[in-house]
């Protein structure tokens, strides 16, 4: 499954989005419900989203007025009284966790919201003490595989991101792989002293020595959390100071995708309106330069594919296996696609 | 045979359009002849449009000074005294019909003016005592398909243009159809009583009850006239109010067309200058909703072509027909081009 | 061996280009020698010219930090000792000759500099005397074949540059066509009596009958060279006055390409900036209509190709056989290509 939306983003206002490739609506039933349909009316094809107006659990199509409901079956026809069978639109499983809608694309029948990652290990589960921070969706004009690579890849940081995130050694740390079920973790631990940006981004004392441990881990195909947590060599008593960075990522087409950012940790005090707004556009504008990236990267490959002719170096170890267990994956859904019974 | 441009339009200083895919130039000989041409000097491929001077009824190539006449054989190369024979670009013969200019796109052998509808039958023919109001050009990004169904489904007014152009009550009004020849026929017949918009755009008085026939017809595949007769059951002796609203449709490419709107009505007085621009700027700005909704659906079609898998409904019926017969006049066309000797 | 840039461009910022369809970057190691790489990082295809540091001959490419040196090999991977072989990227052979970097755009064995035209020929050597005037880089969007049968055929300059380059006369004026090795030249005499912009522009007193010689040149696949002789049969004596205008055209894409303009001549002073600043105004402003010219052009061909269905006339002598020519040596280039053993 994957996010579609932030919680907030899906009112009784009609909201259009693409995702992977479908262009689908969505909107907020009167009973509360979020609800995402194809965005098509199977009469003229006109686009439900341009209907503004939703009444109990029903769209409207703007153009003919015909009705649909959260299952997608059309519920009214102006000029007639029956209503043929044929006249429904898709209507997509969605279950609401946290924040954020997530959705199944393929065959509602094989729906399976146990596929969604446990929230609880990553602070984003309501009720778990930690406290919420940054919270925003950006678009990328690239494939998603290059943005989870990217997050898979905590080298580039040093370089790309110099400054802001660590002082210069992550890039020269070595890196430790492990693989478990459909996830991939890859640690790193570090001893740095923090200054500037980098201190601030991670509320930490400017000046004081941090033994660090950064996990950056990917549940194929739609989520990465990268994990931070600091330890203080010189006061053994001093509590883990833990930072989960969540990114739910999204195709929108194959060259772009969505990217839902979350951050959670177990210090600091809830934010003020003023406070939330700064630190989402401190992040904003330091991942800009990873959006930037992803594009370059998207542009240089005129054929995109998972089969790329890049060289790749060591620190690519946890990328290359996201790419071998991504195409099992998906050669595994086919197949069990392939082996349901015809309706 | 298309409508391509008003009178108006066609002046001394070359017009470049697109009709059917075909980029033209048209200009007005200094005897007043319109004329249209492939807008491509056969020399080396520039527009003819870009030359600025028309002088007789010549258009000369602004880079290297070729010119040529009406019937679009070159009568000068400035760099020598003969004119290959293969020097020509093609000429459309055209007719100017009130204010509208209709070009044959095809073999020009097979030009047939007769194909040009009656004026008469929709108050467009000069002297015919109907007064001449609405007239302008809309580009709109769609498939002619989609805007001929738009007119011929007078069921989207109640929604699309609510309050505009009924009471509300057309979507639910039963409708017959007509076929004569090339022309489909919808008629549909409901009482109502007139306020604001609906009122105003039809010069109705507010308030008063009106037995009202409306009637969309399309000439296949160039031209839709909707017409709207009133009548007053309280006031037997008034005459019957009538508006031709003429919408001549041409596409440009396979995805966008010229729609061209004139109305006439068997009422009211001649429009002063201020008044027309008032009634104009009306019902241009209604038809913006038709122009979205049309660019909407071309959207959702990425291959469009006559076959849409639509779900359709008995207010289609007319639609559909339109469908099968512009499939089968398509067909023919292609038959007879088939069965003319080779030259 | 085809023009890629002005000297004055390439700099230790790194300058992105394209050229015959490859994405390059061009810099200026410490040393001052200019270097041309394959714009794109083996590792995972950022474009090297994103990164804005050149160290020593090194451009480092800004996503992790790996550097590449003027032989485009990798001479540094951050996060690891060991460099693959294979982690190299394409550097180009260049020559700077005058103020203009030429480059080897096929395979670097095949590079021979002796294929660059000698530029004592059209005044562009350092210190041959000639006064060096207007240089500016327009990039058109249009094949590089229109550009070069724009400057082979000068008949056109009666029209679409009235008035700027001549009195009317040339287009009148037969041209003689001559080929040696790879080079075209066609040549005309013609009196005429500048006046206005056309005097101006070359420099020459109004109103005094000049006896002229222009001939265009063209060095396939890449370079255009105008020169114009002006003698004065009323005074014998005085010297013949020669303005060379050297345009080296080079393709960007198929449907695009970079015009390097630069001018020299015999006679005038070294201009001040201000002088500069205005020639090269004024030329740029006439040759906007070129562009135009190619652009439209461009458009009008969807198929663009070396065989146009054009109808050609006498003017186009050289033209036609420039296309021949130019046929004739990619034939003979892909034929060397092919004999070549392989590595």
């Amino acid at each position: 499954m994957v996010v579609v939306a932030f919680s907030d983003e899906v009112t009784e206002t009609p909201l259009a989005r693409q995702i992977l490739g479908d262009r689908v609506v969505l909107y907020r039933a009167e009973d509360g419900a979020p609800v995402m349909l194809a965005d098509r009316c199977p009469h003229r094809a006109v686009p439900l989203s341009k209907g503004k107006r939703v009444c109990d659990d029903r769209i409207r199509c703007p153009y003919h007025g015909l009705e649909f409901d959260r299952t997608g079956a059309c519920v009214l026809i102006p000029s007639q009284k029956q209503i043929p069978q044929m006249m429904r639109t898709h209507s997509y499983p969605l279950v609401e966790k946290w924040k954020w809608i997530w959705a199944w694309m393929g065959d509602p029948e094989l729906a399976d919201e146990a596929l969604i990652p446990d929230h609880n290990l990553f602070g984003l589960a309501d009720g778990d003490g930690f406290r919420k921070g940054v919270r925003f969706l950006m678009n990328i004009g690239g494939n998603y595989q290059f943005l989870h690579e990217n997050l898979l890849d905590a080298s580039h940081i040093s370089f790309l991101h110099e400054g802001c995130f660590d002082s210069g050694k992550i890039v020269e740390t070595p890196a430790e792989t492990q693989v478990e079920g459909n996830v991939i973790r890859i640690t790193r631990k570090v001893t740095e002293t923090p200054d500037g940006a980098f201190a601030r981004v991670f509320g930490l004392p400017e000046g004081v020595t941090v033994s660090r441990e950064l996990v950056s881990a990917t549940w194929i195909p739609s989520l990465d959390v990268v994990s931070n947590y600091f330890r203080f060599p010189e006061k053994p008593d001093h509590p883990v100071m833990c930072l989960h960075t969540s990114f739910a990522i999204t195709p929108e087409t194959d060259t772009s995708c969505h990217y839902f950012v979350a951050a959670s940790s177990n210090y600091g005090t809830a934010p003020s309106d003023e406070e939330w707004k700064a630190e989402n556009q401190f992040l904003w504008d330091v991942l800009l330069t990873d959006k930037a990236a992803i594009e370059w990267i998207q542009q240089s490959y005129p054929d995109m594919g998972s089969k790329t002719p890049d060289v790749s170096v060591r620190a690519d170890e946890a990328a290359l296996r996201f790419r071998r267990m991504l195409e099992q994956q998906l050669l595994r859904e086919s197949e069990s696609a392939a082996a349901k019974p015809s309706r």
